[in-house]
């Protein structure tokens, strides 16, 4: 259990399409005074160079999947990613980092937010305090399993900050601002914390947790057969009731959500899922309470 | 001079990340009967279809960039897109297409743009026909030159359908039926031409002109320095005038446009455009007025 921040590192590019996070490391890199904070050290890492430079999501496999502990251990996995997981998780140990901040962006319309995996007091006040401080903050449970090998799985106290809707490949002046403004919040937070001045932090806020993920309808040989209903593109962290359409196939039909209980999907119509068969995932909204 | 249209070519995946023409000319082929007209005969093409396989724009270079007459007759061009250039040139001449309809799409908030390289009549009163019956259509003149050999410039009567805003490797439903509804509409107007019904087009009609590209801000060695201005993101076909911001920098500093006219930017924060120097284009808007 960590019992004190000292030590973060802020990535970028981990995904080489996801500008936002690209060219703000490159300005944190170029004046690195931003992110300086007493009593705190940053490091910068811009996670997939080759992919930027290619502006491809990967080279050879999806990084943010690369970081199983036996993958890590495995001399035979050398692509591109598989090597680069190796390079960042070795230098995650020895600049003994507590906290990793992976910034990412998504073409689903999910604002500013903040991805976390587990449930560790220090994440939760920072999450109560971001979303008291920033409207534009949600914060979404999506605890990691053997599928989910990302690279905040890296440490305890790591999280994503993905922000949208955003096409890949391009910046986004307002997006860029906002996610400067939260990653400022975040350093701003745990320095507070070090130096004994704990930030206050309400006493429950809301959050949404990843309960099931929804492919695409398909035909008998695996291709798409439909697309996001246009009542439901964009409108990720709504809720979505039994009966209410998700999804039109190519030749106008509606397809309707049958769930029984209410719903808040994200992640809707995410360009780099149709690969792995996610139209959207879908979570439960929910409260955190206690008591400081 | 095109004296009568009969046959059309539908393509769709020039690019491969633009999946709206893709799946449109999927859908086509497996329900041809959508496509056809008393009088005319449409043949659909794909035209990428490796880049499509791969999620990619292109695999070796710019498909839309390849249809150089020269380059189409030099042996020595034989990377996978100067390949299929020529394959679809060939094919293109065989059918004896008279009206090539290139489907794309953007990042840009164009709305549902037709691409006219010329002012040939057959097109002047198309374009007409369709800013009349469809408020969506915005008609973007665009002359074309050496340095802009794209598939559409095989034929005289070319042009090009580009829907955004959408973000490159995922399908928007709504954006896919206006393309789909533009597509029926041409395909009509062409059979009633055919049949000797000549729909009746307005004596005039608004449509914008290219005068010039912009690029981004960019250091010594060319790394683009900031974004297009939150003020103009997604405002494409709307009057820009002298001392309207066009840019900031990744340090905040607000860019002004300093032009004498009021222009109309289009294309504005394409992703496919920051490797080639293009932050927007500028347009005048105009009108055409004739006597039918």
């Amino acid at each position: 259990m960590v019992e004190s921040v000292e030590r973060i590192a802020l990535v970028g590019g981990t995904h080489g399409t996801e500008l936002t996070g690209v060219f703000l490391i490159k300005k944190f890199q170029q004046s690195p005074h931003l992110i300086k904070r007493d009593g705190i050290k940053t490091i910068t890492l811009l996670a997939n160079p080759q992919a930027v430079a290619m502006g491809r999501r990967y080279v050879d496999t999806d990084l943010n999947r690369a970081f199983n502990p036996q993958d890590l251990d495995n001399p035979e996995l050398i692509n591109y990613e598989q090597s680069r997981a190796k390079v960042i998780a070795q230098k995650i140990q020895q600049e003994k980092i507590d906290v990793i901040i992976d910034l990412h962006s998504t073409t689903a319309n999910m604002g500013v937010t903040i991805i976390l995996h587990n449930s560790h007091p220090y994440l939760l006040r920072l999450a109560a305090y971001l979303t008291e401080t920033n409207p534009l903050v949600k914060i979404l449970q999506y605890p990691l399993n053997q599928d989910t090998p990302y690279l905040r799985s890296l440490v305890e106290l790591g999280m994503t900050i993905e922000v949208g809707a955003i096409a890949n490949g391009l910046l986004d002046a307002r997006l860029f601002q906002q996610t400067e403004d939260v990653i400022h919040a975040i350093l701003d937070y745990f320095a507070a914390d070090k130096q004994g001045r704990l930030l206050s932090s309400p006493k429950s806020f809301t959050f949404y947790r990843v309960i099931e993920k929804v492919d695409y309808p398909r035909n008998q040989n695996g291709g798409i057969e439909g697309m996001i209903h246009p009542q439901l593109q964009f409108q990720d962290y709504q809720p979505l009731d039994s009966g209410h359409p998700i999804f039109v196939t190519f030749d106008g039909k509606e397809i309707f959500y049958e769930g029984e209980s209410t719903v808040y999907p994200v992640f809707i119509n995410e360009a780099a899922y149709y690969e792995k068969g996610i139209a959207m995932y879908l979570t439960q909204k929910d409260e955190y309470n206690w008591e400081i």
